[in-house]
């Protein structure tokens, strides 16, 4: 069995990649992707939850329009946001934002696009009912995308968690045919990173973690 | 950096651990679980959650109270589901949720639990309004669990992510005083696993994806 530091060394380097090259992914690494997900917990063990990994470019361009007016909203969203802050504060945003819109116009030319649908009757929710969105079905189905994204980084690829493409359920529902009881969880693009990628900016482990009481 | 095949290694090993010893996690290794979790990603890299790691024994205990409370309910919800059903089939349900029966009475005796509380505020949710539960807010929270969940057999211990304690929020939020508007959205017993643990039992990678679209 590796060392834990051989786990760490990947849990430390893998970001959320958004310029990915057209660089075609092989079919066999990307089999041992898709298996890595699969190795995720899910509730009761039910697994309530599939992959569709979309390499068809006529899809992947109609994912690449729907996914582009979903982000330029959520840009939207955000800049407003900044309103009135200082003009350095909304240009780096407005930087970030950019390389998203560019990975949504681009999406077409990605090798490959996950996404992954679930089954919602079968989720045990205990959170529903407190005056605010539940959150609690998705403890079955998003550690299976971070095995994804980890086994990507792995292999020397990357890609990146996205969720909005979700509020098109209903038109990727239509181009991809999965059932309509079925949901839209999230979209995963994939392949081969283009240019340097710097270090994880996370906060420091002493803000994240308390002990045995909040304060 | 180490070869992909370590971390499939890790990945394809870790199940969820619900009988764990009383031996004591040293702090070093508990340290370098908590950060494997940090690394994490979340929507805007904003990191909307935070861990209280509980390790004082009246608090543990309090919540194997809790705990067991929610966790006879969900027993009782799955063996309504087993009624008429073939006695093989039923007692085999019911080997298996005693194991959480007692994982929920010696909670107390675990070294650590850890609780994940989240602020909705900071999520983003784009599955509202489908007329059934929302799940993306999930998407920045249970990475983060994976994370902490495969640092941990990589060290040698084992946890289960469990999600029941949620619906008595209320009550933990009293307990530990986390802010009235945060969630709880994950329990993570944590220690030294007590015995064998078979294979990861999954269904085969054919059944869990599919190519371009759904048939």
């Amino acid at each position: 069995m590796p060392h834990a530091d051989d786990l760490y060394a990947f849990l430390s380097t893998t970001r959320s990649i958004r310029r990915i090259s057209d660089k075609p992914v092989d079919n066999d690494t990307l089999q041992r992707i898709l298996q890595a997900a699969v190795w995720a917990p899910s509730g009761g063990n039910r697994q309530p939850w599939r992959m569709i990994a979309v390499r068809d470019r006529d899809t992947k361009q109609r994912l690449s329009e729907m996914y582009s007016t979903e982000w330029a909203k959520y840009v939207d969203f955000n800049m407003k946001k900044l309103e009135g802050m200082p003009k350095e504060v909304v240009d780096q945003a407005a930087a970030g934002l950019a390389v998203g819109t560019r990975l949504a116009a681009g999406l077409a030319d990605i090798p490959v696009v996950v996404l992954f649908v679930h089954d919602p009757s079968a989720l045990y929710v205990t959170d529903g009912g407190f005056g605010r969105t539940p959150v609690v079905g998705g403890a079955s189905l998003y550690p299976a995308v971070q095995n994804l994204l980890l086994a990507a980084r792995a292999e020397g690829l990357g890609g990146v968690l996205t969720t909005l493409l979700s509020s098109r359920e209903a038109d990727v529902r239509e181009l991809i045919g999965f059932p309509a009881d079925w949901g839209l969880y999230a979209m995963v693009p994939l392949g081969h990173p283009v240019g340097n990628h710097g270090p994880l900016r996370r906060a420091p482990l002493e803000e994240m973690v308390k002990f045995d009481r909040w304060s």
